[in-house]
Formats: C-alpha cells, sequence, structure tokens
C-alpha cells in the first residue's frame, strides 16, 4: 500500500464507550486513519464530535446516509475504504447493507444485528458482493486465545471432551440510574434485541467457546433470569453445553455479579490435558498435563506459534491487553484489505478475524437461548 | 476431660487413602487417640495393619462386628468412645447402625451411606439414640468457608442471587488399571451406588454451596456423563440449580477435566457484592464489592470472625491445608464430646460440623440429580 | 487544538524494537501524528523504512541534521512540533540538544544521554528555551503505579520506612549472538555508555521507586557484575538504598535471571500498610494493612483517584498493558503542548511525564552504582 | 519399632506459641507421643499445662532439671527418647546440654542457642556422643523445597548465578504492647541474644537459601536497622550476599513490613532457567526456562521427585501447609530415630532434617550479620 487504509466511523461521538475504543485499536499499527465520520444520529452532536477528532470539516457528515453517498463521489484514492458501525444494535443492519451496497466493507460491532433475519441477510450480501465483513468479537484477537486454539487444532490436548465458559460482570447489579447511557440502551429491547446479558457478553462467551475449541454448539438447555427487577431483558443466565463432536458444557453469563468487573474465562479439557484462559490475565495460558507439571504459556516468547507471534506486538513480559486484542482484529482486517486492494491474496494470518459467519452464528445463540429458556423442553437444538 | 477421646477405627488398613487422612487429622490436636481398630474386612490385613500403626494387640479385631461387641464389654474408661468408618459406601451403612445401636459415636466418611433410604434410617437412629453422627465433608472445616458463611450470614452481601460452584478434577481422564484401588471400588455400582463422580465429588460440591450461602437446593436440571467409555457409572457432569430463595446456580463437577488436582471452586453474589473461595488456596477469600477495592480475607489475622479463628491453628502467613481442615471437624466433634461426656452443654462452635442430615442431604442430592439427568423433564424438584 | 500534534522521529528504522513502540504509543489516542522521520542513520535504510510508514517522500530524511534544518524551513502550521530520539543511547544528547536550539520540543527515550554531564547540559538548555524535554519512563505510565503514587502522597502508608524494587530479566543470559541487534548495542560500552544492565533496566527501578514514594536516594551499595564471561559491562547488580527521610531499601535489577520476562515489582512499607505492584500484572495495586484485609485496587474502578483515572481508557477488567503505560507519557505530553500552543497553562496531570530532571537523576544513578560497585567503601553518597 | 517415639517437651506451657506447633507436627503421623513435660520455667504453669495436655501427672515435671533426672530413672522401654525445646532462645543450649550428657536426643527450636560459642560446643557434643540434635528450620521441610533442592542438584538450572531471599513480616510494624509475649521476649537482647529480625527470621532465609542452592555464603555486606524507636534490637535488615561458587545474592528480612504476615520467598537463577517458591503458596514450585514455557511443579503430583514423594501426606490439589512442612522434620527425626534403635542404619531421606551443622551456621549468620552491619568495611567475610 502507498497509502493507510481509510475509515469512515458510524456512531461513537461523545460520550460513546465503544466508538473511542474502535478509534484507538483502529489507530495502533499506523495501517488505518480515521478519514470521515458520521458520529452521532444528532446531527449537532455528530458536527461537534467531529471536530473534538480534528476532522476536515467537509468529511464531517449528519448522518451514515450522507457519508455514503458522499464518500461515493470522491475519487477512489481518497474516499473511505470502509465503515467503522459502532452504534446500538438497532442500527447495525441497515448502515451495514448500505454500506455493502454502495461498495464499502464493513467493521461493526457485535452483536452483529438485532435479529437471526437480519443477520443472514447481511451475510448473504457480502456474499453477493465480495465484500469484508468484520465483527469486533475483541476476545479472539488476543495472542494467547490463538495459541489455545492452535495447540487444539494441532491435537495437543487430544480429543476435546468438555469446555466451560463464564463471563460475570458486576456493572449492572443495580438497577441503573438513567444518566448511564451504556446501561439504558443495553436494557432498551427496541436497541438491543430480544435480550440483554446473552447479547452483550453471553455472544462473546459462546464465540470464545467456539472459536479455541473448533466445535460447534449443537444443543442448549438454557435458564435465563431478570435478576433486578423492572428490566425487560435478562441480566443473568445459565446455560449447559452439549457440542457437535459428542462435548459438554457449561456457559454462565451475568451483569449481575456483584463485584466482577470483566470476567470472561475458559476451561477446555481434552484426553491428554486442559487449557485455561482468564481475559483479566489475557498473557497467560495455563496448560495443565495428565502426567507432566502444569505449563504457562505466555505471549511474546519464542515458543509460542506463528499466529500467536503474529499477534503480538511486545516482547515477553511487557504485558498486551484489551486494545491490542482489539487492534489484532483491525489489522488482520487491515492486512487483507490492503491485500486485495494491492491484487494479492491475503493470507490465513490476515483472515482470521471474526466475519458474517460467525456473526449469523452469535444471532442464533442468542435467539436460541432465549427460546430455550422460555421452553420446558430440557434440550433444544441450536438452529440457525 | 481428664483423658483422650478414644477412636476406634473401622476400614484405613495398608494402601487405604482415605484411613490415614482420617487418622492424621483426628492426632493432629492431641485431643483423640486412636484406641482400637477393625482395618480391614481381609482378617490377615486388619491384623497386619493393626501392628503398623503400634496398636496393642488386643485392641486390633477381625471385624467391625467383633471390635464394637468386644469393645461393648471393656469398662467405660477404657472402651472406645466412637468408631470412625472411613470404609467404601457400601460399608457405611452397616457399621454405622450396630455402633448406634451399641452406644457408640460414629465419625463417617461421605457420602454417608449407599441409598437415601439408608441415610434416613442412620438420622432416625442417630435421633432416637441421641449420639452424634458426623460427616466428614472435608471443605466445610477451612477457616476461610467459615469465615465466608459468617460473612453472609451477617448479611455482608445482601440477599443472595447466584451460586456457581466447580469441582473438577482429572485423575479418572483415562480408563483406570486395575491396580488402582481407589479407581476401582468407586467405578463399582455395587461399592459406589448409582453415582460415581457426583457421589465421590459432586456431594462434596453440593454441600460446600448451601454451607456457605445458608441456601437450600430446591430444584436442579442435571447433565451427567460417563466420559471414558466402559465405565459404569458418571464421571462428569453439569447441572443447574436454583435455591430455596429464587437463587439460581450451577454446579459442575468432573473427573475426567484432565490435569485438573482438586479444584474445587465457590462463587456467590449477593446484591452487594461477591465472594470467591478456591479449595487449592484455601487460606484466600476473595471478596469483590460493587464500589470498593477487592479484598482478600486470609486465615490467621485479627480481622476474621470468632468462628474462623475458632478453626486455625497458625498465625497468619503460616499456611493451613487440607488436614488442618479436616481436623476442624475432629476436633468440633471431640470438642463436643467432650462437653457432653463433662456433662456440660457443647457450644455452637463445637457442634459446627457436618451430621447426619447434611447426610440424608447429600444422599438425596445423588438420587436426585441422577434421576434429574435420565428425565427428559427440565426442572426436577429435588426431593428428600 | 484544531490540528495533531506533528512528530519527527529520530531512529526507529526497519527491526528497530523501541521505535515501533514510541510510534504505536503516540498514535493510540489520536492527538499526534508521525509527521516526518530520520529513520537511520545509513540513508537507504532511512529512505526504506519511511516508505514503510507511508511517509510522504519530501517528509523522510537522511539524518536528523537534515530533519531538523529542513523542517525550521516549512510553515508553521506544517512543520513538526517535537522530536522523538529512539536511537541507542550515544545518539540521544546531540540531537536533542540540536533540536532545542532549534526551537523543537524533544521525547526521549531513557537513559537520557551517555552520560551525566550531558544530562546537565540538556536539562539546561531545557530551561533556558523553556521547550519540553520527555523521558519515556514507561512504568511510571500505568495507573495502578500512579495510584500508589498519590495514596502514599496523601498519607495512606504513613511515613515510609522502606522501598524494595527489583527488576529481573534473562534475555541475557547466554552470550548474545551476533545478529540479535538489541543485545549488540546494550552491551558496547560506546553505545551504551558505562553500564549495560543498570544503565537499561536499572535506572526504569530506581526511577519507579522515587516516583512512587516520592523519596530520593541519598546514598548507595552497589554489588554490580559481569556475570556472563566476555562482556564489556554490568548484566546484573544488587544495591542497597537508603533514602531521604531515612527509609531504607534494595535495588536488585539483571538480565541474566534466567527465564525472567520483564518483572520488575516494587514494594513500599509505611508505618500504617504496605504496597506491591507488579509490572506483568499492571492492573493490580496490591495494598497490605496492618488491621484489615488486603484490598487489590484495579485499575478502571470509580474508588480509583483522578490521577489514576485521567492516564485509563478502559473500563475496569479490560486490560490496559505496557502500550498504555507508553502512551500515557505520550498523551500527557500532548495534552500538555497542545494547551500551551492554545496559550493556555497545562494542567498538573498533563504536565505529568518524566523530565529532563528525571533525565539527571538516571544518569546521576548510573555513575553513582558503577563508582559505588567499584569502591571498597560501604556507603557512597549519590551524588548529582 | 514396637512402640512409638517418646518427647518429652521443654518449655511450651500455657499461652506458648511454638510449643502447640510442635506438638501438632509431632503427633501428625502417631510416631511420636508426647509422654512427659516441663512446660514452663514456673513450676504452677509447668503443672497446669500438663493437666491441659491430659498428661500423665508423674510426667509432668516442675523443671527440666527435674524431667532429664527422673525419666533418666525409668525403666528403658519407658522413658522418654528425646526432648523437644521450645522455649526462648536463651534456655536452649543448658537444658539440651543436660540432655545429650544424660543421654537424650534432641529437637531443639531455631536459633539453636544465643551464641555461635554456644552452637560449636552443642555441635561438638552432639558429635561426641552420636546422638542426634535436630534444628526445626521448618521451611525445609516443605515437599516443593526439596524438589527445588533435588532439581539443581541435578543440575536442571546449570551453575547456579543468584539466590534472592527475602522474608517481611509485618506483626512488629508498631511498638509491642506489654501483653504480647511473643513481641516480648524477642526484642529483649537478654532472651533473643543480639539479633531480633535476623535471628529469628533471617536465619530462617539464610538457611533456606543455602539448602535450596546447595551453596554457602561466603561473604556479606549488611545494613540493619531498628526502624521502631526505643526497640533494642534489629526489626528490619538488607543484606547483599556472596556465595562460594561465586554466585550472587540478597537477603532482605523484616518484621516492620506492614500489612505482611510471612511472606518468605525465594528466587535462584542458575544458566538454563530460575526457580520461585512461595512460602505463603507452598505447593507451588514455578520453574522458568530460558526457551521453554514456565511450569509450575505442584506437592503430590506423579512426576515429582521421591524425596518430595517422601515428604509428602495427600493427594495433589489436597493442599500441604505450615504444619505439614514442620511435621516433615519431626517424621524424619523420628523414622531416623527408630531405625537406629532398631539397629538399622537411617536413609538418607530420614536423615534429611537441619542439625547441628546447621545451627551453627545459623548461629555464625547472626554474629556476621550484626558485626558487618556495625562494620564501615563493604565486604565481610562469614567467619565461623
Amino acid at each position: 500500500m502507498q497509502s493507510k487504509i481509510r475509515m469512515g466511523m458510524i456512531g461513537g461521538g461523545r460520550k460513546a464507550f465503544i466508538g473511542a475504543v474502535h478509534r484507538m485499536s483502529a489507530q495502533l499499527d499506523g495501517l488505518i486513519e480515521l478519514s470521515c465520520a458520521a458520529l452521532s444520529s444528532d446531527p449537532k452532536v455528530a458536527l461537534e464530535s467531529g471536530r473534538d477528532l480534528m476532522l476536515p470539516a467537509n468529511r464531517v457528515y449528519e448522518s451514515y446516509e450522507q457519508m455514503i453517498a458522499q464518500e461515493k463521489q470522491l475519487p477512489e484514492n481518497e474516499r473511505m475504504h470502509f465503515v467503522s458501525i459502532v452504534t446500538p444494535n438497532n442500527v447495525h443492519f441497515e448502515p451495514a447493507m448500505l454500506a455493502l451496497e454502495n461498495g464499502f466493507h464493513v467493521v461493526i460491532d457485535k452483536p452483529i444485528t438485532l435479529t437471526l433475519a437480519e443477520a443472514k441477510a447481511l451475510k448473504q450480501k457480502a456474499d453477493e458482493t465480495g465484500l469484508f465483513v468484520c465483527l469486533t468479537h475483541t476476545y479472539s484477537g488476543y495472542p494467547m486465545v490463538k495459541q489455545a486454539k492452535e495447540m487444539i487444532k494441532n491435537g495437543d490436548l487430544g480429543t476435546i471432551r468438555k469446555v466451560c465458559v463464564e463471563y460475570p460482570q458486576g456493572w449492572l447489579s443495580q438497577p441503573a440510574n438513567s444518566d448511564n447511557k451504556q446501561a439504558a440502551w443495553r436494557a432498551d429491547p427496541a436497541k438491543s434485541g430480544i435480550s440483554g446479558c446473552m447479547a452483550d457478553v453471553g455472544t462473546h462467551a459462546a464465540h470464545l467457546a467456539e472459536y479455541i475449541s473448533g466445535l460447534q454448539i449443537t444443543q442448549i438447555c438454557a435458564d435465563l433470569h431478570i435478576v433486578v427487577s423492572g428490566r425487560a431483558l435478562d441480566d443473568d443466565g445459565n446455560v449447559l453445553l452439549r457440542f457437535n463432536n459428542g462435548a459438554n458444557g457449561t456457559l454462565m453469563a451475568s451483569q449481575i455479579a456483584a463485584g466482577e468487573e470483566n470476567a470472561l474465562k475458559i476451561k477446555i479439557y481434552g484426553e491428554k490435558g486442559g487449557m485455561e484462559w482468564h481475559q483479566m490475565e489475557p498473557n497467560n495460558l495455563i496448560v495443565k498435563w495428565l502426567d507432566q507439571p502444569m505449563q504457562v504459556y505466555r505471549t511474546g516468547n519464542a515458543y509460542v506459534s506463528d499466529v500467536a507471534k503474529f499477534n503480538t506486538r511486545t516482547p515477553s513480559g511487557h504485558p498486551e491487553g484489551y486494545l491490542e486484542a482489539f487492534a489484532n482484529i483491525y489489522k488482520n482486517f487491515a492486512l487483507a484489505l490492503a491485500a486485495r486492494l494491492d491484487g494479492e491474496t491475503p493470507s490465513p494470518f490476515m483472515l482470521d478475524f471474526p466475519d458474517a459467519n460467525d456473526g449469523v452464528r452469535g444471532m442464533a445463540f442468542i435467539e436460541n437461548v432465549v427460546a430455550s429458556s422460555k421452553s420446558d423442553q430440557k434440550w433444544y437444538d441450536f438452529k440457525i
């Protein structure tokens, strides 16, 4: 590439949380520049937020429709390459479709859409257009997650027998006061969809379980709860899992686990050993063996796999964190896009980012888990 | 007391594991002496094992029936005060009943019996005779477990909303070879009962959840597995839980979690905070708050509760372990028994050991969880 | 500011380690853009490296002298605001002086210069010109380090009595092979100065000890070693410390601590409690009290100090790492510079980055510690 | 043996701390029985304390002189085999000598005596009589400490280059109030000797460093402090170390490290890797390698060395603690004594307990470290 990949951001204006995370992650490696934006559904906030970010005035748009339309008019070497959609869930599908229809690649925060049907439609459009849809399931971006996936793929643990994933948070332990913007939209079915906790964090947990293990969930037995009275959507839940190779498992997700920060953890057991990874100490991959001392694989060491190294920026002992994991998704996406723009074939490492297919499975997880929880039937088939 | 409490051991001969644990735990505090024993169902092994333990020859018996009969003939200031039953599960009920019928108190390893019906009969006999039945649910003996129970009882966490307990072990990850005595009897329905993993470790997990939280399980949804083919009993399982105050939870127990040692962990969440305790780092009680820094309560400090102190032997930083927790059960039992022998009323701290009622709940757990797992019904009432 | 702060980089071309770290850190927040560079002392490498970074050809310079001269000719709203010097230690002083003499602010990797005399000269020039000199002592950028400093300043621990800092690395445990560029220059006195390990990591440890405690080292007793034979400079050392308030301490630094990654740790004890911070788990600040449970302060929580919050980008439980700490130094520097460019007074939080004064103390540490190690005198005054 | 080994305790009456630890440790394995005692220098307390322990009245003595004299008159198969001395340091030498002179073996708490001269005299008497003197340096009794020693002896780490040991406690952070019996005698030179902190915990640290590494300290540079004003003896100190193979090291010991419990830690680095052990998590031995993932060796696993297994009582994951480590010293001593009484040669594993020679080195450590601290000379030879 002779120049950086150009990003147009949709959402993420003043006071938004995840928009800033996307910007920092996109910018970290110097491969992507924020070229334009429609930062809010409120045109005034959109314009002010654009000034905050020191964007040129003519590239700050009042709406995503305007941005897509006007950017399309710009010369190819100037206009944005992709949109990054960082709005609440109910404003995912339409801008993503519009972008694809107008030839722009898409990065989108999870869950991909409001409904499974939308997710399928988006995937179909991505397939038709051949454009990239990249879904920011952050936790799959950590080097030690990739190390775990690689070791399991290599058979180091033998056949996988059990996968236990948990994602407790505590920040919704009490009724949210009205000025908590993050809490507000997540608790509103119109903006969040049919699920609260399972959509917000349960999907991350399910994605991580499938990503690392290489397995697919085939049956579930779910028990969702609204623990804080007055809420419209689940804030807590437990799910029994069965996987396509016969393995069993559990998934716990909660936003009322008082005192927990963002304690995503996964344990995977095979015939020969087990693995454990904690998001809050992400540079450790604990590997336990039947007959040898426990090992701790650590980010940045010479002994880790090539894919882990490809997703690492600093030497061992210089801890990488959440933003670096997030940035790995953007970086791989940008490298894949740059390769394609240069007429080359992106390598498998470049293509290692969650996509529309993961989005479809995520929405299926939400719909199935909600249906299972309402059902008296013990085992519920995971339908797509 | 003018003399030590006298113990007669049933089982626990050469090569037995848990018998040695009982002896070390009983002897630790100098309150109990091993006075006599029927150490094996094989009379020859029983006698040899007695010599190993330097017991006087006339107090080494060929069978528990003989021991109970002959000890009863000894003068009161010489004969054993209680039997300690450390045999496989199928040899729990009969010696316990015989002991009670002959006026001896009983310490018994968990699970209390082979069936729920036996457990109820034993409890009834204990109630009738007024003799103590003490059940060695070891993990309730740890000081930080008692600290957790106390803080929850005091309302420090507010109403409890969620209890997640897990007990993964890996030692049965492969088919046991025939010379592993521990593995052999546990996998034999005739000796172990209708469950393997859930009887052996699941009951500990369930007891711990109820002991700390002060709640009772009222409904379950169980998914048990025989993962290693050829086994007759479950070696792994996951259970959804509901408690009598409306709280929900999960229980995972496994003996095929390859690489795990004895990784019992519990997390309990209330309105105001959460707690976490790991058996393998037992002197830490992690307490997480909604709006203050996480705390780590540690065994042996001045700030812990009286009940935690009562169950502690060494100053803070001098780690206590499994044997000390086990010994707390024996010590409290011995103090309660000594008080009664001295005509005094045992204090609540002395009476803080698991008893026949816990045994009944444990057997009910086993029977309900096996039935639930076989059932297509989603929620199964916890019946006693 | 209407536009980003413009950075010109000196050093940091292909295969350089720390240059990439500086670029990622500078870019993370979108406040700074890399505008120009002299990336290598080899003009060919400098030009190729500039292309790698997609810099405009006319802003890629063959030498830092050229860059400073030509940038000075550019219009004020176009030319770089500051240079970032990421070369080996022997190429710190001259470009820094030249930049200051030509009106450019300076960011510089530690140690600030090759000698104490140079450091003093640079500080004097900074004072004369009123330009910023920012020194990247990374570890002072971590939010929990700032939290520790704040709590000590507030007197939470009472008078500080003892400070123990250690910084073991293992990457120089064996004779370096010749293609390890990082190892090579650090072992070369002409490029590294009179010390190896103490200059490279010991200075970080000393800075951290003084930064957090608010104290100054006044006397030392040093024992430096060349453990791997054939080296010209120390690769290991231990130092006894005395501080200006009477506190004592220890400093251990090593690059032959085989198996260690980057294990900087500090423990500080006062009358009322102690603190512990580990760079490899940087989001935990462990606070131990005389009479209350240990606390763990964690990055991103509502209860932390304002200065910790000011240096945090993600919510609690979303781990921040080395690059974020590094970026805090750049961010604070950029905010201070932007404020000044806007004619405003930078806030104390903005000015919270290491500067030329820290650089002078760091060079004094190196010179004193080397002299003390050679001396038979037990206590050596820390002279500047 | 046809009967248990018989112990006579000197000291350890009501309210004593370490006496109870000795009794629990001695009794744990059923090899030793408390047969008689002189529990206090106050005859009344001695008698009452004997009743507390349910000793027969005729074996409770008013003084150790009386105990030794009268026990000697008892038939060989009845009289005590050894004395256990658990008094303050000033009452170590005389009872130990008297016991040896009268043919009794000796177990003694550390430090072995009040002065180096006494220690040498005791060692000489032990050598002359051929009786055992066993010194309870508890921390060498942990299985993972023995695993570390074994791996280093086997050359797993290559030549040892650096040993860093620290032993911070916080319990003397404030002036002791007069009713703290433990604090009182330790701060009294008449009872404790010429050192406080270094005698009480520094000796443990020095012993551990030499025990694991197999090296000997040859030179020191010490900096001791009385931090809490009013004390007569050091409560804190830092020492630079040099060992007989050229390795260097550090030793920090403190009793004013506010908030610390009993945080003995050691790190040892060799050419090929490093090891780390923390007394407060004693079942982990962390082993770090130059080019492989870090390993955690854990007590009770099949992969550990025979000597670690010999000193382990419970399966992996059932944590052992301080009392088990202490009990290993008693158990090995008892097995060695039993073997000798049976006319057999004790095995090396039985003889693996600290002895009079360790006692002499410990007293030399105390005297050298105090002298070095007072000296202006930088390096002080470790003289015996």
